[in-house]
């Protein structure tokens, strides 16, 4: 056939083994939640297009994969290409992030959820990017929000079961960068830099890592700020840290506030770093990004949203998240090997009786076994190696003789089992 | 805002509670499919629109959601209005069965898997069918298939992977009518059906349940069928069961393969249906389908399928799969109600001191609870009332006076537990 059997650009098949690796992850990033006292929710995967595109999810509003309208005529076609407006051949559209559904849901059910409500969000969201390594156009978030809760207790839960779920996952060494929209506010203003220039100075100081100091003044300068004193301050910035001298400009309250963050979090893996910015403008105060010592690229993000859930509500609703960008995580995670002795391959004839098989397989599985029947095949090696690959432990040859469960000789399969 | 707050139309949100039942009835059915030696895969939401109108996904290749190309000129739009071919505009859409993918994915994986390849797939499919009670545009399947098995083997393990699975969802009673195309084809050449007839007349037998002899002879008569002895036959199929004396048209090979597999199947639920047709033309041996006494829609079904791996490889590869229909089966669970005494609520004043409080969480969930944090509300029997819907057992007062987690005076969470 002439159609390709790939999945779609930028998308992908998992595995068994692949499967298997996601799928404990989620399992434990999911457990570690609960423990947290969050509750997982779900909406469905498609969202109506004027929602998608209400400006609250800034760029990626633009690289939703968007749905066509069903019934439409030739003359409706007609109609959206005089138009120019294309969009309005679709009239829904496959979520780009959890933020917008999430506030949509709270503001359909906030009758029936807390006061405080602690979501989990364990689920694939679409992005129409160039696809790259590490990058995909299908992939999976785990978002925790906090919604109702106005005071510090918010961010400390997120951050505090966060970084459980990361320990948790064996990913060592995790720490989580921290700012606060007010900082940055006061940089900006201690830099005298126009109101309507804010949010691209913002995402060019969010650079500095990647184009340094001058590369950043050159920035600013292009966009009409005046730079002077400006790299006497971005010098300082990255090494400010907890202890150093709070510079003059610097919001203290806010500065204040991170602190007390720090010191209700055990780990003390808070890294303050007035550089961090965040692309979405949603954010109204507390920033922060999990960042991996061996990694040029954030594990995850999050930061309080006040206005956001106001908007599909109506009132103004404190809210709070952190994002855990899941298929960074995985491929961080790699290969897990684990072997499983209860995962036990039953290798038989090819005119073995089926109905003998399955009587067999029924009583071991029964007896808390997980069975996987193969017919034996020229290769023998290269079936037990797979079924070793694929995690189970132990096989054992079923022939005529074969009496009950209690007859059958397993052996180990892996490397030493293969010379019998 | 304007636009509604509601989830699209036909699609739902899943509130924590109604999200647990769904993830622990999933749960439940991978733990039991892996028990069986099938292995879990995935694949994107979307695929090809190519793939997806290729003919073999029947009737449901019309419900199918289609996505925008991305980047379309108006030029573009105005040369498919004038086509007419409205679907040229899309270049993806969203699955509507799992069966279509899982094809693609064997033809394009083959080579990473093993000879017999048991595969479970568990998520979401769209269709754009009419909205109604039980019925939903984004619905979850839970589907195992076996590839490479031609003999009855497959047959057996997937009744019997299937029938483990409803067991243990506690949703006894069911059983699994089944029949094979083959017997369908002895019974429209005993009826002396046209070769061309014979797709609509087995759609017609499909509704012997609902229409009755009289009006599958209709109907039959309406197609150009001669009904001459149709009746009789008719009134006596839906009895034959087991034991009766086979009647002459019926294919007796096929017949004693359908006895074959019910002697190897332990819990003997197989029904034998000569009436069964199953809607989908790619069934080319068995076909089953799981009847509940109570209800008068099949919970899910399946059937073997030989011809149809082969189209997307260019080899003839058997197959057979069994999907069942999770929102129905999650419909007759209902609520649970179980109540966890490891999850437990922290009730807390509005100014307790966050750093304390979630010092507190820490070491309850590092004890192995599951802990959520509550601000004392006015209305405490409502949060009280609330925390035990959702599972927790147990909750305690946080005051100023609390010392360490073993001073906490825990209580239970219930009916019997608001008046204190």
């Amino acid at each position: 056939m002439a159609a390709p059997v790939t999945p779609p650009r930028g998308m992908r098949d998992f595995l068994p083994n692949e499967k298997a690796i996601r799928e404990h992850a989620l399992g434990t990033i999911r457990r570690i939640f609960a423990a947290h006292g969050f509750d997982e929710i779900e909406t469905p995967v498609m969202e109506d297009s004027a929602r998608l595109h209400s400006g609250l999810g800034g760029d990626n509003e633009k690289l939703g994969f968007a749905v066509l309208r069903r019934g439409l005529s030739p003359a409706d076609v007609a109609a959206a290409a005089e138009s120019g407006d294309i969009l309005s051949l679709a009239d829904l559209g496959l979520r780009f992030d959890l933020t917008v559904p999430l506030a949509r849901f709270y503001a359909s059910h906030r009758a029936e959820l807390p006061a405080v409500f602690r979501s989990i969000q364990i689920a694939p969201v679409w992005r129409a990017e160039r696809p790259q390594k590490g990058r995909y156009r299908q992939f999976v978030q785990c978002d925790i929000d906090i919604i109702g809760e106005a005071g510090p207790l918010a961010e400390i839960e997120l951050i505090s079961a966060t970084t459980a779920a990361l320990d948790a996952l064996g990913l060592d060494g995790c720490s989580v960068r921290i700012n606060d929209r007010r900082i940055l506010a006061s940089l900006l203003a201690h830099w005298k830099v126009a109101p309507e220039l804010a949010e691209r100075a913002l995402i060019t100081i969010d650079k500095l890592d990647k184009i340094g100091v001058s590369g950043v003044v050159t920035e600013l300068d292009g966009l009409g700020v005046d730079i002077d004193g400006i790299a006497d301050t971005l010098e300082v910035m990255p090494g400010l840290g907890w202890d150093a001298a709070a510079p003059a400009w610097l919001d203290h309250s806010a500065y204040a506030d991170l602190k007390a963050l720090r010191d209700a979090l055990p780990a003390s893996k808070l890294v303050f770093d007035p550089t961090l910015v965040r692309g979405m403008g949603y954010y109204t105060g507390t920033i922060f990004e999990i960042a991996h010592p061996e990694l040029g690229y954030s594990l995850g993000g999050g930061g309080r949203y006040d206005g956001m859930i106001g908007r599909f509500l109506g009132t103004e609703v404190p809210a709070c998240g952190f994002s855990i960008g899941f298929e960074r995580i995985v491929d961080l995670l790699g290969a897990t090997g684990t072997v499983d002795t209860d995962a036990v391959v039953l290798v038989h004839e090819k005119d073995a009786d089926p109905a003998r098989l399955v009587a067999l397989k029924a009583e071991l599985v029964a007896s808390g076994l997980r069975v996987r029947l193969e017919r034996r095949t020229k290769n023998l090696k290269a079936l037990l190696d797979r079924a070793a690959a694929a995690g189970y432990g132990r096989y054992a040859f079923v022939t005529p003789e074969t009496g009950p469960p209690g007859s059958l000789q397993f052996r180990p399969l892996g490397e030493s089992a293969h010379h019998h």
